[in-house]
């Protein structure tokens, strides 16, 4: 794929987000490959663009706009890291709906570079209200997750 | 607990290691918590400072002073985030060994706050070699592994 | 220093105050040293102990339970980086007041490992209201800076 | 400007580099807005793609397959924080050549958002050989940072 190809925030294809990032100083370690917190950054803005293109504006419903502010976080994390990410990589996290249940969901997530998988990851993802207790997903967002579920 | 009693770099207690630590603004984010990402920093300062704590120096190993040179790498990390830590709390982050194995250990680990707990993860680490491939653990360190598992 | 002896949260010693800290893998890049960025982390880790060192409660202030909630800010930064800070070493950021202001003050901060002198740092700090805009530094803090002064 | 026409990695333009990025959860901190040590992320991004723009290979140099290998550190950074960045911005890094010498270069750098100046920062940087000692600049980088200097 040709650089100036790569969309900015990433695309939906088949009801899979894809984004290309490049790998950073910031990223790595005196290991010479990515720190392994930081593929838990690289996730996140898959989810996060994954969001915005199905019209999600997380920014809205932190403010309210649409209801109570509600904003999203992370339940519970499981990643496997098969290959180590580099400095300079180009790699894509590729996020996809896994499970959508009515305050949750589980997002299957990947990071690749040149169709090898890197990491592979189960997120669990909800919602909160600003008193920090569990809210029920958005409605639009939980009717878009349930037409989305792959595996 | 007295701010002066807190040991830097923590200490081996019944054969797990308790860690104090700090919540920065850096470990923050818009949400007002920290961020999700950031909780596997906190571990691994956690597992860094237990292996020290075992006579283990990562530097030494790294280098090859004691034989070829391994790093310590993650393969697996498995998260659940109960309640969010917040900007200035002072937070325990609790580190044993869960399994040992050849090549890889188990570690079991907890953030808390004044002995309630934030987080539980069960993180998987490795030795790779020079060439990035995994090595077997270094003997001492999976003779200590071995007698100080616990569940 | 025998472990044991560095105080949590670091000590005020002739105006000055001494953190003590431990680099993490987090802190490294590919290069084998400290990414440039994370100083700015240790500087700020350096401020905020000192700053509750001197018993400002920036949680308080945020919360607003002494008058208008203030957040403090960074408006400049200057940050000499003379020589690199490694994986495991033990660190010492050592922060002072440079210049007292109405609405902003400037600290003078450096990186130290066993003495010798890793970077230098001057970082212009300022107060702002719940508007995002400036706010003039909380008077005790003001007063406690102008008695603390020192180059 | 629509999304998917930003360039992947940023482009030149009149000598000038301009990188755009989204903020991201991870950039943000308790206050709202992008932590201060993260600006410096963004401008080494800027700075890591202008290089590649210019034909600079990192990773070659590093590995030295042009000669002794070098990598390149920053000497000094210093950073003017004129307006906040906030979650889901779009913001574009600058970044040109302000200065040019043997040993080192400095380098101009803003960050912007919808052309709204946000920070503006000069970034020394040098290079350092496997020994952590300076080195000269590679003779071509010289060369196009010397064709390439504005102010």
């Amino acid at each position: 794929m040709a650089d100036g190809a790569v969309a900015f925030g990433g695309q939906l294809r088949d009801g899979r987000h894809h984004l290309v990032l490049r790998v950073y100083y910031e990223d790595t370690d005196v290991g010479g490959v990515v720190y392994y917190a930081n593929y838990l950054k690289f996730l996140e803005r898959g989810r996060s663009d994954f969001l915005r293109a199905l019209g999600i504006d997380q920014v809205a419903l932190m403010r309210g706009e649409a209801g109570e502010p509600v904003t999203f976080v992370a339940r519970r994390c499981e990643i496997d890291y098969l290959k180590p990410a580099r400095f300079d990589d180009v790699i894509e996290v590729v996020t996809w709906v896994a499970e959508a249940r009515g305050a949750s969901a589980v997002m299957g997530q990947e990071v690749r570079r040149d169709g090898v998988v890197l990491a592979t990851a189960l997120v669990t993802i909800a919602a909160t209200g600003a008193d920090g207790r569990p809210r029920p997903l958005p409605r639009p967002l939980r009717h878009i997750f349930n037409t989305l579920v792959c595996r």
